[in-house]
């Protein structure tokens, strides 16, 4: 597939959030030739000079002014529909990288035609435009939730934008994505959350070891990106939070009584994670 | 520190149990010079196969009888105290590689003055003979538990086997150990494998992440170990488990209301993780 392109002969990019995941997708469309040129926009000019001097961006903008021929919005959860709108009257595609994806659709309803919801299943604890890498993205999914209004050519080039950085696309619903990362992201981000609460409670972390620090990586994550995305997505993260809430007092119970009970729950849990690791690593 | 040896002149190590832990000890004190011959004991014929074929063991017996400068106890944590009753006549020093020390020593109640209770902080979910190296505990924190009765000189030298291995040992009661790694190890272990079930029920895990990958590293931890330690400390877990849960409860409230108060949770537990990273790792 070839890209559409601005007036000037430039692909242009309209970047507004210049972080990881923003600057991920910039470095690589760039240095895979999806576009030419990046706009970026953010509200932090620290960012923005960093993600210049980076070659993350080409140029700045304080506005969304100017012609582009799409525009990235990858800023968090809570600040997607408003920036949705705005860019929506201004380029011809306009898509997003949010981690939850009903509570924008739902905020923009009805959602403009030229809007694509995207999830890239990328991320690091690290944060900010000096964590981006042009490799983010090659081999990862990336989930599309296009609503009934959604144009098709929009989904089309947006797809494409994802497959030529070595994005694996598939589609579903907003609903069916939020409740599949409700489990597999969010929950495990709100237990990282409260276990660090829980053992920053208990006193000194000296000894702890490796399955500790792999067991909290995702603690350290950007506490402006998680907010919302816990915010947005609640009470699918609520119901989940009960399922192990019950799944953990069994687990005790089984550990009071020990033997084969235990034993196969350890079993059972461990083979799933397997399985898994065999499956994605 | 030199080392005692045995009445032929080599300096005799007896492994019980030569899985990561006991392989990786008895690698690691051949190459540094704490024992010349290593006579592996293990209820698996196919781990002591592969034990001698890779050169962890020299030589193998069906019994604890021979002349040993120590004995090693390596075996999970439900069998430890019996091997110490039977080791402990044996040879001048016993010591264990136990994850959990309260259980151990009040089912010796009184324990042998020879026998050391030890927590090396090194592991893997990799598991077996296959899995040991010789400097799995290089730089790792050692916890020693010695009782009252425990012989200075046993401490002595178990602490001096460690340190040759670069083992950074440190000595505390077992209950002070025990409450510790509740909180540190145990605890997001019952975790790991408690949301390994909720995350295996929701249905498939095509598109997990790699937070979701090393939130559950741990969960593919060895069943039997596993079982046998959160059953010997099973009430500090439920403790634990029990505080964790109100936390949960509580951040799903948070996360309900969004907003500044989930922000500084977030915040605050980030940067809990983010100080351990930098003192840790």
């Amino acid at each position: 597939m070839t890209f559409a392109h601005a007036r000037d002969g430039r692909r242009s990019l309209l970047l507004v959030g210049t972080g990881l995941i923003g600057g991920s997708f910039a470095l690589a469309a760039k240095a895979n030739g999806v576009f030419d040129h990046v706009v970026g926009l953010d509200r932090s000019r620290e960012a923005l000079d960093e993600a210049q001097r980076l070659g993350i961006i080409d140029e700045r903008a304080e506005t969304m002014a100017g012609n582009h021929d799409a525009v990235c919005i990858a800023v968090p959860v809570g600040g997607i529909a408003a920036s949705v709108r705005a860019a929506a009257p201004r380029a011809p595609v306009v898509f997003d990288v949010g981690s939850v994806k009903s509570a924008i659709v739902e905020a923009l309803a009805p959602a403009p035609a030229n809007f694509v919801p995207c999830h890239p299943i990328a991320g690091s604890e690290r944060q900010g435009p000096a964590a981006a890498r042009a490799d983010l993205f090659d081999g990862r999914l990336v989930v599309l939730t296009p609503v009934a209004g959604t144009d098709a050519a929009a989904t089309a080039a947006v797809r494409a934008y994802w497959e030529a950085i070595g994005g694996r696309v598939v589609v579903d619903s907003a609903a069916g994505h939020d409740e599949r990362f409700a489990v597999l992201s969010h929950l495990p981000h709100l237990v990282a959350f409260a276990f660090m609460e829980v053992a920053g409670r208990s006193g000194s972390l000296e000894g702890a070891g490796g399955g500790f620090r792999d067991f909290t990586r995702i603690a350290a994550a950007d506490a402006d990106v998680w907010t919302d995305i816990l915010h947005a997505n609640a009470p699918r993260v609520r119901r989940y939070a009960n399922e192990l809430i019950r799944a953990l007092q069994s687990f005790a119970d089984a550990a009071h009584s020990g033997g084969s009970t235990l034993r196969a729950r350890i079993d059972a849990a461990a083979q799933i994670k397997r399985t898994f690791d065999e499956t994605n690593c």
